[in-house]
């Protein structure tokens, strides 16, 4: 089968670029993985462990040539990445991003899109709370869903090809309009964050328990937080100032249930919360059966690398 | 050697007295164990699969003869089940408990133990999100702490022996006093579960994003929170209603803080941001120091069974 993408440019070289890289390499995706990144000390990682087959020092160098250009940089520093490479990118190309925001980069992006290049926004719905040009692995995207959110008039042939490139990394794709897939990931991942972030800021700051108790302590459920809350502080920074309205609202809501059940805890109502808690029992039952994760103690984890 | 408790009566087959019944025989701790439940069900399954040497129906029965009582049912029943079996107790037994609260446990349980038997509160800090008889396995206290929460004038023999069988079933022991026990677990359990749970019934409220959006799109952090959120509802219900201010206490602290970085989400202060979530990343690198977590994708749980 002949590769997808003859050349493909990674701008920015993290968890999710790496992964991708080895995510190809794995599937025969692309003819030629070109890599670039703004820290000279990524860069040198990424070409002593061969993450790409070259690496090249700037973005607008990267593109040269290339038949797809992948953003992988921290949201608010997509404008920035389009403005430099726009005028080198090959003419009939794709350029997509994998930004947790969708809106946003579309509005900081689209604009310095050239005639006959294809513009399509993107979003792989995997992660670790590990970052970096080492932390990616080619199983990252298995059975994980990749969200393209292309405009109306967006070129079909330029998507299908991005979709089986997607697929052949692993991933199941869906298409989605930008303003609901960030009220999507808000629930789903924007907020859960934030919670997660805050609450281990807490235990950080209390003065009566001490952080080496927090820390000792933490099998009971405070552990699970504290991954997600170790997750890159850049990226993160980005998602809620570029994501700020659907977030906003979400925490609202989250809030005002929040309120809600910590009154009945005040007031003894028993009832209220067991009904509550029996309730959210049967989200993750949904969530198992639809492959997204695992009853096993090792949440299936062990096979993803 | 010899076996530190000749016969071992576990009150409750759910999952810690079931992970307790396998990790004794693991380690030859006990001569007899004797479990009960108060659902014949429950007591059914525990005898077809052999959890116990025997099964019996009811709390006073399987305390006669017993050396050690571990009552392992919600917190919420401690004390009717300590009434139950206080005339049945041996003199110079031990009676010890595994629920997560440890004031509220204390004063529903010890006022009904007779003078002669020694009453030591504990608490494994270990589970999964499953219960049941079928749910325990040896290994879930291997390497997870235990604390025990002895009154001032508790047997020092009594203790130790205790002690030695939970560093038998693979535990850390520490000791500590009630009251800091029932905060410390307010911030590194109770406080997280509700907002799991919380955050998890917001997601199944929302009109906008669909259940199955919510399901088929978990994988980029929610998914955790419905881990935490599909524990035990009666279990979790009692544990808020009898550690109640201590959870009030830190929700208050944790809203808070929610407020302050909402509001800087809402300004758009990036840099307070970026601070929070550099200072929570130390948390995560002390706990994996600490041995209570790997930075491995499966967690290291691929080891618990």
């Amino acid at each position: 089968m002949p590769v997808l993408y003859d050349r493909v440019a990674l701008i920015g070289l993290g968890l999710i670029a790496g992964s991708m890289a080895h995510a190809m390499r794995r599937g025969n995706l692309a003819g030629e993985i070109v890599g670039t990144a703004r820290s000279a000390e990524t860069r040198a990682i990424a070409q002593e462990i061969g993450l790409c087959d070259r690496v090249v020092d700037t973005a607008a160098e990267a593109v040269e040539g290339a038949d797809l250009v992948v953003l992988a940089v921290p949201v608010g520093a997509m404008g920035a990445v389009a403005r430099e490479i726009a005028p080198h990118l090959k003419p009939g190309a794709t350029v997509t991003d994998v930004g947790s925001v969708k809106r946003a980069v579309i509005s900081a992006v689209d604009p310095h899109i050239p005639e006959g290049v294809h513009f399509i926004p993107g979003h792989p719905l995997a992660g670790t709370e590990h970052s970096g040009p080492r932390s990616g692995y080619a199983e990252l995207f298995d059975n994980r869903w990749c969200l393209l959110v292309p405009s109306g008039n967006a070129d079909v042939g330029a998507i299908d090809r991005l979709r089986a490139l997607w697929e052949g990394m692993g991933a199941h794709v869906d298409l989605m309009d930008a303003d609901h897939h960030d009220l999507v990931l808000a629930v789903t991942s924007h907020a859960p964050h934030l919670i997660a972030y805050t609450m281990v800021g807490v235990a950080d700051d209390l003065r009566r328990v001490t952080d080496s108790e927090v820390i000792k302590y933490s099998a009971a459920g405070f552990r699970d937080f504290t991954r997600i809350a170790a997750s890159d502080p850049t990226m993160w920074r980005d998602v809620f100032l570029t994501n700020k309205d659907a977030t906003l609202e979400i925490l609202g809501r989250f809030t005002e249930e929040l309120f809600a059940l910590q009154r009945a805890i005040r007031s003894g109502d028993g009832e209220l919360l067991f009904d509550y808690f029996t309730r959210t029992r049967a989200i993750r039952r949904g969530i198992i059966e639809a492959g997204q994760d695992t009853d096993a103690p090792d949440f299936g984890r062990a096979k993803a690398r």
